[in-house]
């Protein structure tokens, strides 16, 4: 029997509506460079999602191209830098690409991945009252994810906190939001797309991991930040050419709902799994978490137990005798196969 | 009646065989980040075709990526530049993609888009020999592409010229083959697969114009240039999760020579659109010109009529009452398209 | 006897008149990073010199740092590009320091080292009317030299019409002085400092090779290429720890208009030995050359005699038995001097 | 009275032996960009105090130049990084220089300004062993200070404890000593410059803090770091034209040791001061630092009385009532002017 693999969120092609409709426009010609008509559709369904009509959508192929060249849009000279938690996917797992572009990312060390309002209000102040502000790089965005990389959430309150610090000293907010659907759906999140539509300067809808087979559609409520933004997407060969092909996925997963449904699913069958673990006693590298990303601490018995019937990701020793581990429901995941893995802890 | 899209040849979505074999695949689940056995079939293929079992490709999902990061390979020195074409696209149409990373380009006059091994000789000894040599930028790739911008190709004997030329100063040869089988299949291009195996140090095959959804081979001849070439990939946006969907399609397109009879087909519709242009007196922009990419410069009037019934790139006014105009067929194209233009034509 | 030096500019230390001033302040303390009195009082006479007391006035060490920097400062999104002649220093010998920083530079053909505001003209309405816009750079600054790399010099008329392009389509100008001196001490040219300092946006007046042990002072005229300034000279490794040393030097050459007195003593020395030249029939690189660097073009046998008692710059082979040579006065050279090689000019 | 200033160590001019040796070769003529006799003797000297007779010696004017062009000179890939105490000045106080160059730091946090070489092998070990390592930059520099930010030096032990992490994963280990003569100065400090010329690969010893009117002499042991590191200097803006009047700065530096021995009175005076703060019990930030930078915590009370006669630096509140500040000596501090701040803090 093939193992089931839980080990992330992208290890299916697209969702069958998704896919369904890539066959159904596969004989029509567009314009190219995402000039069409289908993303302009699905740009219009975001913009009712989120509340905010004079918003701007961009799609584009892939999360890090989404975070590069939407911190890039809002900083104008170059010793701007980028405030972001020390655990964010643009340090740790984008190979260097912010820094690649000439800016310098402060790291402020996470709580669960997140930082909070006064982390940030404290190094944006010391900045604005230093005598050496010349010697020093300015913070102009701040950098967050929802979810985070370990799976937790902000809640509202939070993340007003932190729109409030960024209003008092001229910042951009950006959410990374690869996973958006997976944290939406979090029981341990209050934060809906409309608070996205007013809160940050700019947003991306992860799709690739929620249901599409690729694309992000990266939303800008701050026109500020659309100054050249698809003049950038070329430079970093971000701006497909068959462009439509995105609006049509996204046309799909924000018609009905479709992008909330799945995704919530997904966070229902993890939430059965978590409660396995949890009723097992066996460790989560973080309490709070409860999206669709569970980082359990194993032994090396209980690894090689569900080893047998699963792939998950190995995210390394932690001391003798335990391993950090990733499992990962997805829109793709079945009920079939949660309850397979819940079998499974339960045997633990 | 809808106009018939002429305008470029990336209008259309997928062959309906490389759809046929997303939609096959689209239940299972793979590996991520190309790390799977559909890109590794495909890429055995293509070595197969190329004839070098020692080559390594890369599928990357747009041609500025492949361009930008399969010269980034060559390049370990800050100072380091490359010697192109001043028609070159990554020159004229990437939005300074290449100088985004830093580095130089040294541009070369082209004659009908192209670049000769003298050319490119006394450069380099310009560099080699000058005392100035620290003030000035070191060349180390050369870029071409096949076919150019302006549809015309190289023969075998200019590209050995051009390799030789390479050897003496120890550059490295880069190939943009984002339409390679519509220059390979011009009655003016000797140039084979083999050929391209040996001769360029690396080489991609252009798959989003040529009958896939997205998607181009960075082909890897000089192993040299693969050091890193992932982290690069990752660094610049440009690794896809879902990596597979890509060897999928060049399976599909290069088992039993799909790409090559399609993009054939298409030059052979030109070829017939061409012969009725010329035959009409319509003035040609470069008469070698043989591809899928039609340049011809037209007057008003005779703009007006193809309007009626085609759309087609307008390239700019050329004097009074002249237009510079593109006609692109792609493997999307009928007979019965390629008839209708022909009919047009001859009514001029 | 020893030969000779007329191969550069800057083979000497300071004017005794600069040094004198550097001994006498050595022992003085000073505020670090340029915030001292002397280079206030420099700047203040500087900007009295231009007749703009609301211009901004920096002190870099040497010229390329005032190239990149002042640049830089006028370029706020990463696709922006420079416009420059291909013989421009930037472009030819300064190892690509621009694109370093990310951006193109977009070379026009010069004649005689100049460009004209037709040629700018030409190429920003190209982009400014281009539907490709989003896939070209964007120009921003426009980059001359005054003098030019050949020893020309831009009539006022000719930068006027500059400057008019440069309004019109929104381009900041940028004019490299690195021999700003010798240009204005020029018989061609008609441009005051008065003209620099409502004409340019930003230029800088060469210190190095007019007079200083080191130093250039760039002023901005607009001072929207103030906004974060110095911390581009820091982070770009220009902000000179002990700063005051350039405002004693600039304060020093500029107080009872030293620069322009040694600066029109070198251009006059450079006349005699011109003339000598045109008397003797040698052919020069450019007619219209008349500032301190003279470009000649000598045969072999021209070359050994001069070379017997003079050191001077070998440009490389033009065709058989004949080479490109330059002679350069300076400050540091003496009557004396510009007599010796009169008399071995009148020998060949 | 003058206040007397402890501001800084590059408040004043050149030492007075420097000074003269700029005056007395002023009127000579020398080739162009440290392509000189000067320059050739000082690297000669500096060689020899080293013990390392094929080691490359550049001259750059000041620190930032030092760092970034040494520390590019290392990183042959774009996603290389540079290992760094949190403290250092490259990720403190120079502008975001490196992350300019598209490099990332990776930051580690310091004690007392120091790394270690566990927390090296500890970084470089998730590198080498991660799965990802392909989505995070790569590792290939070391670069500490010495003396560091704080005042604070490594013994020789914790420096060869560093070589030999660096030698087990292949980094180079760069050495900031833009104060390096107080540093080897300190009682603490048992590393002598042999000692640098054997174990790092690149270092730097600090002109301007240190006698100089400016420059810095990098110095390779390592001669793959010096491919092409000319052509980056230029690059950079960091080829002084007149680069002899660094080599004859640092041959009057080191003629008969006198970098040596005035940096050392600089530290002498140092450890009186220190020695009168700590009588007095005023708190200092790091015990252990004993170089010519004195850090200590100031109540308002004890601030207002000190900073009646001398000028020192604030470096920001700390709590309620109290102040970080730094006294620094120099080469140029008098023993009157040390016995005059001895007395104030006698007085406190």
């Amino acid at each position: 029997m093939e193992k089931i693999r839980y080990n992330n969120d992208y290890n299916h092609g697209a969702h069958p509506a998704v896919l369904k409709a890539l066959v159904d426009t596969n004989n029509q010609s567009f314009g190219g460079y995402s000039e069409d008509e289908m993303c302009e559709a699905a740009a219009k369904m975001i913009k009712e999602y989120i509340g905010n009509e004079e918003a701007i959508v961009h799609f584009l192929v892939g999360g890090t191209q989404a975070n590069v060249i939407g911190l890039l849009a809002g900083l104008t000279r170059p010793y701007q830098a980028i405030i972001c938690p020390d655990s964010g996917h643009i340090n740790e797992h984008e190979s260097g690409s912010i820094e690649a572009t000439g800016h310098k990312l402060l790291q402020l060390p996470g709580t669960d991945g997140k930082i909070t309002a006064a982390q940030i209000d404290a190094l944006a102040e010391v900045h604005a009252t230093s005598e050496q502000f010349e010697h020093i790089v300015e913070p102009k965005c701040v950098y967050i994810s929802l979810p985070t990389e370990y799976g937790t959430t902000y809640t509202l309150a939070e993340l007003e906190a932190i729109r409030e610090v960024c209003d008092k000293y001229g910042f951009y907010l950006f959410i990374d939001g690869a996973r958006l659907g997976y944290g939406l759906a979090a029981r341990s999140c209050d934060i809906t797309m409309k608070d996205l539509g007013r809160l940050a300067d700019a947003f991306y809808i992860g799709g690739t991991k929620c249901g599409a087979m690729f694309g992000e559609a990266v939303v800008l409520n701050n026109p500020e930040l659309n100054k050249g933004f698809r003049n950038i997407m070329k430079m970093h060969g971000a701006m497909l050419a068959k462009g439509w092909t995105m609006g049509v996925q996204f046309m799909t997963l924000f018609e009905n709902g479709l992008y909330f449904e799945i995704t919530d699913k997904a966070v229902r069958l993890a939430d059965q799994i978590n409660a396995a673990f949890k009723a097992k006693g066996v460790k989560a590298f973080m309490d709070s978490a409860d999206t669709n990303q569970l980082f359990y601490i194993l032994t090396d018995e209980q690894f090689e137990k569900l080893d047998e019937g699963f792939i998950f990701a190995n995210m390394g020793k932690i001391g003798d005798n335990q391993t950090l581990v990733r499992f990962c429901t997805s829109w793709a995941t079945t009920q079939e196969e949660a309850d397979a893995l819940v079998a499974a802890v339960n045997q633990l």
